[in-house]
């Protein structure tokens, strides 16, 4: 068991283990009735006291994450949802293998094979409003006209061509770059990923919004690094504490969706953004810029991109054809510039040798000829939808409810009051064919939030009205109920 | 500059730093000019003591990698092929960005954009006996069904359909294996990326063969493991050495490409798999089985996969799909079970969310219906090559240089003379529009080598023909001149 502490961090080192720990269990990497290391054991291998390896077992056991039974030992306690799986053969010798995942958020929340009929929990667009039919006969062409182009191995920062139709397509958008300055990557989360590995190991400070992206969350972890959240309000990332906290943790990097922030909507002030770009080059530091949702607008354009102004390479941009385009390509482009970008691309190669030319090669017609009218229509689709979902939780959701309704992007981050259990919310809405993502998994270490984000962009619109209805009749249960049990008098 | 320090290695401080340095340099991350921290700066970010630093640093002067200037510091020294790009914007502070990528010889030696006639270090197979044509004019179908399952993101694991045509195709082959243990990634140097980040950390140790796969050694080194390479002899990786290092060396992971090994084009015995399985077993480590070639026999079946033997989940077994069928889509599929394959999926999740959708159904009808056949035919062009290729050997080649004929795979593995420099031999080669791999880069550390790997694949037979003449030629001249250069009385 790998756990990475940090002796100079101000975090008590029993809380670290207990975190790091607390983190395996709840991703379903340590299962049900998995036998932690014993108390000694533990102690030598991190070289830290036995007492501090007590003190982590006992916080675990205060929340419920593990049982501890005198002369026994610890065991992981039952999960809410089981993830064991039966194996035939005796595996057991398994566990004792060391891993270097200490969170697996997304694994554990995103990948639902089953489909439910009220899909709330996907930030995705629903699949009939995708031009998928004419992506797929776009490749025709490459079988015509050379197929052998296709029978080799493509570049590792990509194919050319894509890359400089992505560059018109982002000078368009105000991020005046050339092909030689963008690296291909399988979506946006690779993206992530490879400046992770790249630029992040442990004990560097990431900076993030606090709430923000899982998967995000997930990479910059499992790095080892010392991710610090940092709170929002209606402009964004709050500056003034970041401005607090830099100069006792300076950053290495910080990672940012400024527009149609994931989960919350809210998109960063063009000061903001030129803050943050003052405050990584006093630092020497990085900005990853996420951004999926810039052309999912439903009012006004959105400011122009951090990386717009960004004239010293602080900036890595990373641009999504997932959300608006093809889901099933796993399609993105990374803009970065100097030793950066070759760093990055070094990583590419050893991650995977380049993403598929396939899949770059039949974007590419699309991306050139098609997109910006397709994104048109996908604006009116998704804000029409908008309307939708914003006009049935006014009349339907409990009077206790609130949101905010976001100007782009595709999900309502929702704030429930306290009195309503998420986990219990769940359980009832998925028996009825409702999923929705719970607010807790958007936060480092997995801290307890009243949030639920909601995308409306997946479901159809009658569908979309009529989960949502369900999902606000449950609340209104779920408050009920809560008020009975306050009122109810001890026995 | 992060640089990995094992303060319980035999390896001394200086030379751990020397090396971590001297990787950067040679694979081009850290570029010609670039000024090294000072003595001090460095001795105090890794606490060791100056000496230790200003040793190291000696030690790369010594082999011209820098260039040290009393009261300059040290810079890094002119390479053979600068990799710096000249950039408008000043981006000098990028150079002080530490980052975690000791080691990139993919990138340096295989990202050749530029086409030669004669690409010999290209080990796939010629495009024109691919059956791209087939695999795109199947995505029609894709279209005409049902297009809008293709416009969601796929599971992490991959496709289900696919993975149960890859489980039939491997149970012929001897693994007998179900969809539910098998995952899809993006190439095998993904698979291998995979096993590297969730089980390899700073100071396990790694088993390889010596030589091996450069794309292999990248992955371990840039995780901070210690790599530990064994010798081969004509049966594969030695036992014997493995046996007497594996007491004070326990291994974590034993990666290795048993049949028709690249580069070396060897085959590991079933008595010495057997061995391999039973000290994996015995040690509770994994072995990763990295089997791109087996399909490409060209005397008699080779022997079974070690997966094929595995009943206690110790071996990871990775089959590429990029060599035989299609380079273009990046897929190869991971056979694991238990928690090994729950926590390689979690891996998966963070790395990209899963592989594309789109290739992996193009992919599908292909190795459903038509591969078997395929391989056949397949086999006999590449046997008919290989017979080109060491014949021209024989005729033209000079007596001092050897090589054994390979039973499978793609490569011929040629021991030089010491008297050729193969640096020298790569620039001559390189003017005549020839390629081939250097073997220094099939060893961790970039030990000195006197083979280089010819494949035999890429090029047409009359192609491959007439540039094994001329290298041969080149050869013929190098060595004559170093007899000249022997003879030649000094002055």
């Amino acid at each position: 068991m790998h756990i990475e502490l940090s002796r100079n961090s101000s975090v008590k080192l029993y809380l670290q283990i207990a975190k790091t720990l607390a983190d395996r269990i709840q991703s379903g990497l340590l299962p049900q009735g998995t036998k932690l290391p014993s108390v000694r054991h533990l102690s030598s291998l991190l070289s830290v006291s036995p007492v501090t390896v007590s003190k982590a077992y006992a916080e675990l056991e205060s929340i419920h994450l593990v049982v501890c039974t005198q002369g026994k030992g610890c065991y992981v306690a039952e999960p809410s949802v089981s993830l064991h799986r039966e194996e035939a053969l005796d595996l057991s010798w398994q566990m004792s293998l060391i891993d270097y995942l200490p969170r697996a958020q997304l694994w554990r929340n995103f990948n639902h094979s089953r489909q439910v009929p009220y899909s709330f929990h996907i930030a995705a667009v629903q699949p009939e409003l995708l031009p998928t039919r004419e992506i797929i006969n776009d490749t025709r062409r490459l079988s015509s006209e050379d197929p052998d182009a296709m029978a080799v191995y493509g570049t590792f920062e990509g194919d050319v061509e894509l890359r400089e139709v992505c560059a018109v397509h982002l000078s368009e958008r105000g991020i005046r770059t050339e092909a030689e300055h963008l690296l291909v990557t399988s979506g946006a989360q690779q993206g992530i990923d490879l400046v992770a590995r790249t630029f992040v190991g442990p004990g560097d400070v990431v900076y993030m919004e606090a709430p923000t992206y899982t998967g995000a969350i997930d990479v910059f972890t499992s790095r080892g690094a010392k991710v610090v959240m940092i709170p929002m309000d209606e402009q964004g990332m709050r500056m003034d504490i970041l401005t607090r906290l830099r100069d006792t943790h300076p950053p290495k990097l910080i990672y940012t969706i400024p527009t149609f922030h994931n989960p919350t909507g809210i998109t960063l002030t063009t000061v903001r953004r030129m803050q943050l770009l003052d405050l990584a080059q006093s630092y020497h530091c990085l900005i990853v810029e996420d951004d999926p949702f810039s052309d999912l607008y439903y009012k006004t354009k959105p400011p122009l991109p951090i990386k717009a102004h960004d004239l010293s390479g602080h900036v890595i941009y990373i641009k999504s054809f997932s959300k608006t385009v093809a889901p099933g390509c796993r399609i993105a482009c990374v803009v970065a510039t100097g030793s950066v970008l070759d760093r990055l691309v070094a990583a590419k190669s050893t991650t995977d040798l380049g993403s598929p030319l396939l899949t770059q090669k039949a974007l590419l017609p699309f991306i050139r000829h098609r997109l910006d009218n397709h994104l048109v229509s996908l604006r009116d689709q998704m804000q029409d939808r908008l309307t939708t979902a914003l006009h049935t939780l006014q009349r339907f959701a409990p009077a206790e409810v609130t949101w905010q309704a976001p100007e782009g992007g595709l999900n309502i981050w929702i704030k429930l009051p306290p009195a309503v259990d998420i986990a219990e919310l769940g359980r009832l809405a998925d028996r009825e064919g409702i999923s929705f993502l719970p607010g807790g998994v958007c936060y480092a270490g997995g801290m307890e939030s009243n949030h639920i984000r909601i995308s409306f962009s997946y479901t159809a619109k009658d569908t979309l009205e009529a989960g949502l209805r369900k999902l606000c009749r449950l609340l209104g249960e779920l408050l009920d109920r809560s008020v009975i049990m306050e009122r109810r008098p001890i026995l």
